[in-house]
């Protein structure tokens, strides 16, 4: 990463917000955030998060929905940089952890090939706080020697993207970020790659945040249980034997999410 | 989860406390490490974090070292049930997140058969803070639709415990951890099935703590490059395309890296 030769050039901080809950956050995001001056921020960033950032500092929304986009890439690209060439340092906020489905790779090679220095700040990703707040441990001797994050949210189609016979292991846990679109599809896939048809799956609207919505199901019924239960974006689908474990880990865990509730 | 009935028994925080990095540790960490009466400990948590609990607080080290295990995984389950059963309020802290490769799950079924209520914070997982603080998206339009942490350490073999075919998916990217006894057969076997002999790999000793030791290689020469670069464990390893962007992304990170370093 070549450094700012230019004195007047700002920093780009790229920082993670993780889930929503402000407790949630880094050390380092919290501090940056509380002497924040510019901060340009996603959807997925909760209110209660904002409220940390001081009352005077330059707030800028380029937030998406699924589908909805409401600042190309492009466009938020053009105006990070833009930004710290007038000699702003600046906070780009996003939901989660920033180099997990959060497109902060492209948004640092922009920056780098505009000598803009970048520092990279990780979150808590979604897959972390849905595993300890509801009691299922992503890996689990016996249960999950490995975890996997997917989205299904792809560039072309589903398909034709997935190594569908790769990830149907019943040893790992799979995290599907953006799922519920295609869940039908997932789950049919694979079923049909020999995942057991008993395997639990769990469904998890608004992970965190007050109006959280969270049901075990299994694979088989993982489809009509969205639909049944009215399940809407965003919602982050777990599938595995250790969702199992909800049942015995969980339920104080949510109480406990409840105490945490952010008033956002 | 049972809620205890008994007003005596104490409530146990199973902690993530991240790579080493205090500025990592999330603000819920960070305040129950402040006000920390017993903490029960692993080798992976460092000496900076350390320093945040109390002068007079009782610090019990229960570390492990890969092979050389210092207190049994059954005596240390046996410790924190019978310190919340004195009516200990106890942090058990843990390197990295809580539920990914530290046994959180198998610690908190126990806890919960003994009717002792748990609360989880989870962490920055060791992938994440080697991720960003390197210039290593884990995912990133075009050369990672997504990830998938695995051990090298395993209950049985290597070779039985493994689905090959399925980890040989040259889109996703590839984090062992505790992966260096087994690197030469982790490559031979990811390349026999059909991953490219030049697919980025790095190895990272230490990971974000002062002594780190970074080197990107490729997946044919994993192995003679851990050799030949005298890397032991604690080693990290990731493998997939987006390996490559750290020659971009990269060298400021690891000059951030060096301004947070931790004195430890």
């Amino acid at each position: 990463m070549v450094a700012s030769s230019n004195p007047k050039r700002g920093k780009l901080y790229l920082v993670g917000s993780g889930p929503g809950n402000p407790d949630l956050l880094t050390v380092a995001a919290h501090r940056l955030l509380s002497e924040a001056k510019v901060v340009v921020y996603d959807r997925l960033v909760s209110e209660a998060i904002m409220s940390i950032i001081p009352q005077q500092a330059e707030k800028i929304y380029v937030g998406k929905a699924a589908g909805k986009h409401h600042l190309p890439q492009d466009q938020i690209n053009e105006l990070i940089v833009k930004l710290a060439l007038e000699g702003k340092d600046v906070i780009r906020l996003k939901g989660g952890d920033p180099y997990i489905y959060g497109r902060g790779g492209e948004e640092a090679l922009i920056l780098v090939e505009n000598a803009i220095e970048v520092e990279v700040v990780p979150g808590i990703t979604t897959a972390q706080a849905v595993s300890t707040s509801l009691g299922i441990p992503l890996t689990h001797r016996g249960l999950a020697t490995s975890v996997r994050y997917i989205t299904g949210v792809c560039s072309g189609t589903l398909e034709s993207d997935m190594d569908w016979a790769g990830l149907a292991d019943p040893d790992t846990t799979l995290v599907v970020y953006m799922g519920l679109t295609h869940c039908e599809e997932i789950a049919d896939r694979l079923l049909r790659e020999g995942m057991p048809t008993e395997l639990p799956a769990a469904l998890v609207e608004n992970a965190t945040r007050p109006d959280q919505k969270f049901v075990t199901t299994t694979l088989a019924q993982l489809a009509h249980t969205a639909r049944q239960q009215q399940f809407v974006p965003p919602t982050i689908i777990l599938i595995g034997w250790v969702v199992g474990l909800a049942a015995e880990l969980g339920s104080e865990q949510q109480l406990l999410q409840e105490d945490l509730r952010v008033n956002g």
